[in-house]
């Protein structure tokens, strides 16, 4: 089996690594616009050859992990290139546009909308790492405008993986994910921000900050080259979900300015129910 | 060796943990205003036997670990009961309003001010864990007013504990800490808050939620009642901190209203310096 992984980073280079893993006699041909990552993960044994565009007519599945950006614009080059037999799969953050913009590629039923929700806040070849997907969703859009066999093809690889699936349309994915992943890395951006503004003298944060610092500000750790692009495709969604965290974040700030504990103790309390929802998420660590 | 543990929670059944562990033949005597929680500290082995305040004379150490606000009723009482030779030391994450509160009291010089920046989400003497204070920092404030045989005799069981010692006036620490760990567990709070609202289906939090969601909001597991007390009590800073990260917010809202994501790509660039930062922080996990 002939893999195409285009963008060598976090996700295409974990899956490479499962796959090589799971399925024998798999050939891994990576592909990236930085060479340097590509001479990377041949170095990390991710991909045992280096690929272009016009080697694509021998990929049985390509997996597309780019800035969601970049989507936009490869992935029409990408499926012109394919043969009829080859499943095509993104994993990008936003759905809607992009599933937009293939609509009506003469390839779009080679074509699988997938958003795998694995990662950490790290990126390139370096951070790929084993069984990244297992326990993990993925979550697929529009799955009725994919070619049955290759619908098949690409499901079959995502149980090796170890995957959940849950079926979506665009609009909706893109609309729930802004709240439950784009504006954490929002509010962990900015809370990282408000903190190294105050602290001009790092050794202070040093000193000071504990285990709680650091979870909440973790993803401020992430890509700006990934997450730009994603807020501008999402934009609407984002901005109504960060409206609305300003307005929380807003009236617990009037609570205190009232002295109203009872009020302040009572949000925390109600809040407090994540912990039985986060039970019901898998985690990587 | 009389250990006395006041508040049998996650802070002081460590603290009895480690201390059980490295000081032999001390036996730690437990009192809380939580009758259950005493006789979980039993079971659990962090205590030796049950006290109350008629015993504080015997004691040679003793370590408050309770709500913020019962530390100005109970401290000066905790005082009032121990002998000469006795250092009392608390773990309170305010300290402006109780150096005030005890300032005059006649047993001041007992007392030393602490804040060790130690601790998970979780709470109650189940919560204890062996080697919490290991490598973290303990603020330490106002030493020169505790008497130098007791400052002796506390620094050095915090050197076995394996803590590092910063030394701050209570002001300081307030404003500092708002920023490094208040304004977080609110930023946190107030995430889960604008997501439970949000999808009234939980089921849809479980299948879309991945690692960044649950670190982000971590923090919102943590006790109502240990932190209403906090924010009341730092209220002037935390209001500061609060007000900056919402006008943080809402410049990056702007931002994305005026499709500037050349601004979005630098205020995330700007903040990824957070990677080195936190590189210095000691973690717990």
């Amino acid at each position: 089996m002939n893999v195409f992984v285009i963008g060598v980073g976090l996700i295409g280079g974990s899956m490479a690594k499962d796959i090589k893993r799971l399925v024998p006699e798999v050939k891994i041909h990576g592909i990236d616009a930085n060479a340097s990552h590509l001479e990377e993960a041949m170095a990390l044994e991710l991909i045992d050859v280096i690929a272009d565009f016009d080697d694509l007519h021998l990929a049985d599945v390509v997996i597309v992990g780019i800035p969601v950006n970049a989507m936009l614009t490869e992935l029409p080059r990408i499926l012109d290139h394919v043969d009829d037999d080859c499943v095509v799969f993104d994993a990008g953050s936003t759905k809607a546009t992009l599933c937009k913009i293939l609509e009506d590629h003469p390839k779009r039923r080679n074509f699988l909308a997938c958003h795998p929700i694995a990662g950490t806040e790290f990126s390139g070849p370096s951070a790929a790492i084993d069984h990244l997907f297992q326990g993990k969703t993925n979550i697929i859009c529009e799955i009725e405008k994919t070619a049955f066999k290759l619908q098949e093809k690409a499901l079959g690889l995502f149980q090796e993986l170890g995957m959940r699936i849950r079926y979506m349309n665009p609009e909706a994915h893109d609309k729930h994910i802004a709240y439950v992943s784009h504006l954490s890395h929002i509010s962990s951006f900015m809370l990282g921000k408000t903190v190294i503004d105050k602290e001009r003298n790092e050794r202070d944060i040093f000193d000071m900050a504990g285990s709680g610092f650091e979870s909440t500000v973790r993803l401020a750790k992430s890509s700006p080259a990934m997450w730009a692009p994603i807020f501008e495709q999402n934009k609407e969604n984002v901005v109504e979900s960060l409206e609305e965290y300003i307005e929380n974040l807003e009236a617990f700030k009037q609570l205190l300015l009232n002295d109203n504990y009872e009020g302040i103790y009572d949000e925390m309390n109600n809040t407090n129910k994540i912990k039985e929802i986060l039970k019901g998420i898998p985690l990587n660590k």
